[in-house]
C-alpha cells in the first residue's frame, strides 16, 4: 500500500465521520427519538439516527470507493472487489446514546484479508475524533490535536480496567472478567467504544468485554494497535471477529489478564 | 430573596465555575497526574486538581461573599453570618477524572437553613454547564443553550436508571437498587453527577445512589427540583445531608422506586 493509497484511507474515514456527525446530532438528545425493539428478547435499541447515519456513510463510499466492500451493523454486507472492506458501526453504545451520554461513538474501519488496517472512534457531541493505523494514531479534541500513545506495561494491581456492564456476558464471562477486576486499582463501567479510545490515549489500562461483534471492535483494534497497543481475544488470538475481546496498553497487563482468562475460556 | 439577590448568586456561580476550569483543565488526561490515599482502605485518589480548584473557588467567594459560609470537600468549613452556605466539590468523581472520562463534574450549590436553593454540575472538557433554582434550569454546551425540564411522570417499567457503580454500597443498598433495576427499561452505570444533569435535562428517569456527602447532593437536588424532578433519601426524607439518594423525573417513577427501596431501609 502506498503512501498516497494510505492518506486516500484516512481522508475518506474523515469524510465518513463528518457526514455520519451532520445526520446523527440532531437526533442526539431529541425529544422524540424512539427505538425499536430488534431482538425479540432484551432490549437493543435501532434508532433513525443509526439507520440514517450508515446509509449517509454508505454513500459517501459508493461514490468515493466504489471498489471497496462494506460491512454495516444496520444494512449488511456489500461486495467488493479491492480486497479492503470498510466495518461501519454507525451508533456504538446506542443505549449510551438514547440516556444523553456522550461516550457513543460513530465506528469506521478498513480491514484487509488479514484483518483491521484502520480504525477511527468519532464522538460528535464531545467534537472529538481518534483515529489510527500504519503505525500512527491520533485525536483531535476541544483541548486541540495531538498523538495517541497507550501508557505502556505497568503492573495489573495498578491497572485502570473498563467494561460497559457488569454482566459482560455469560455466567462464565462475568466471572472471568469478575477474577480480573479483583486484582487491579480500579474498575469502571458504562463507556462502550469510548474505553477503547481511552485506552490509545493512554488513560487506561485494560478494557474487556464479550458478546462483540465485529464492527464493534474492528475500529478498536486499529486504532489501539497503531497507538502501540494489544487486542486479542480471551485466548490470546486474533479478535477482529468479535466475541470475547481483551485489549491492553502494555505486554505486562496482558499477559497477567490473559492468564486469568484464559481459565474462563 | 430579591430577584437582584438570586442573579448574584447565579453570577458568582459562574464565576467559580469559569475559575474552576481554567485550573482543573490543565490536569485532565495529563500524564503526571496523580492520586494520593485519602482513605486508609479503598481508592479514593485525591489529585493536585482538586485541590487547586478548591482553593481558586474559594478565593472567588472571599472576595465576592465574605459573609457567607463555605464548605467544601478539601479544605472544609469556613464560617459565615449571612445564612448562605456554598457548597463545593471541586471534581465529583475523580476516579472517573483519572480514567480520562469526560463525566466527572465541577459541583457548586448554594443552602440556606432549609437546603439547597441553588445548583451548578460543570463539566468543563464537554463545555457543558447545567445550572438551576428559583424555580429555573439552563444549560449551555456543544449544541448552545437551553431550558431544562425532566422528562415527567413514566411507568418505572419505561424508565432509565443509572448509578455510579454496580456494588451502590452497603449489601443491602445493592440489593434495593438492584431490586429496583429489575423493572426498568434499561440500567446504566459509571456517570457520577453527569446522571443528575442528565435527569434535569430530560434525558433519563431515575439515579439511585448511597453513601453520598453534603456536597456530593446540595447541587444536583437544587438543578433537578428547579428543572421539575424530585430528589429524597430511601424513605422520602430530605437528602441534601448525603447517604442513600434517590432522584426521579417523576411523581410515578419516584413512588414506584420508594416502594421498593423502602424494603431495604
Amino acid at each position: 500500500m502506498t503512501q498516497h493509497d494510505i492518506k486516500e484511507i484516512a481522508r475518506t474515514a474523515h469524510a465518513l465521520a463528518e457526514a455520519a456527525r451532520g445526520v446523527v446530532l440532531p437526533y442526539f438528545r431529541s425529544a422524540g427519538l424512539s427505538a425499536e425493539n430488534k431482538l425479540s428478547e432484551g432490549f437493543d435499541p435501532v434508532t433513525a439516527a443509526d439507520k440514517a447515519a450508515e446509509q449517509v456513510m454508505r454513500s459517501v463510499l459508493a461514490e468515493q470507493r466504489p471498489d471497496d466492500a462494506i460491512i454495516g451493523e444496520e444494512f449488511g454486507v456489500r461486495a467488493g472487489r479491492s480486497g479492503l472492506t470498510w466495518v461501519l458501526d454507525p451508533i456504538d453504545g446506542t443505549r449510551g446514546f438514547l440516556a444523553g451520554t456522550p461516550t457513543w461513538g460513530i465506528l469506521i474501519s478498513v480491514c484487509d484479508a488479514g484483518g483491521p488496517i484502520f480504525g477511527m472512534i468519532d464522538q460528535p457531541y464531545v467534537g472529538e475524533r481518534f483515529w489510527g493505523g500504519f503505525g500512527e494514531a491520533e485525536m483531535t479534541g476541544p483541548m486541540g490535536e495531538s498523538s495517541l500513545r497507550v501508557r505502556g506495561s505497568r503492573a495489573l494491581s495498578e491497572a485502570i480496567l473498563f467494561t460497559t456492564f457488569p454482566e459482560v456476558g455469560s455466567t462464565a464471562e462475568r466471572a472471568g472478567f469478575e477474577a480480573v477486576a479483583q486484582h487491579v486499582k480500579l474498575t469502571r463501567f458504562g463507556m462502550d467504544c469510548y474505553a477503547y479510545a481511552l485506552l490509545a490515549a493512554g488513560q487506561i489500562d485494560l478494557v474487556i468485554e464479550a458478546g462483540l461483534s465485529n464492527y464493534d471492535i474492528c475500529a478498536p483494534i486499529a486504532l489501539i494497535e497503531a497507538a502501540g497497543g494489544i487486542v486479542t481475544d480471551w485466548k490470546g488470538g486474533k479478535a477482529h471477529d468479535g466475541g470475547r475481546v481483551l485489549a491492553a496498553a502494555g505486554p505486562e497487563q496482558h499477559r497477567a489478564a490473559l492468564n486469568i482468562l484464559s481459565h474462563f475460556s
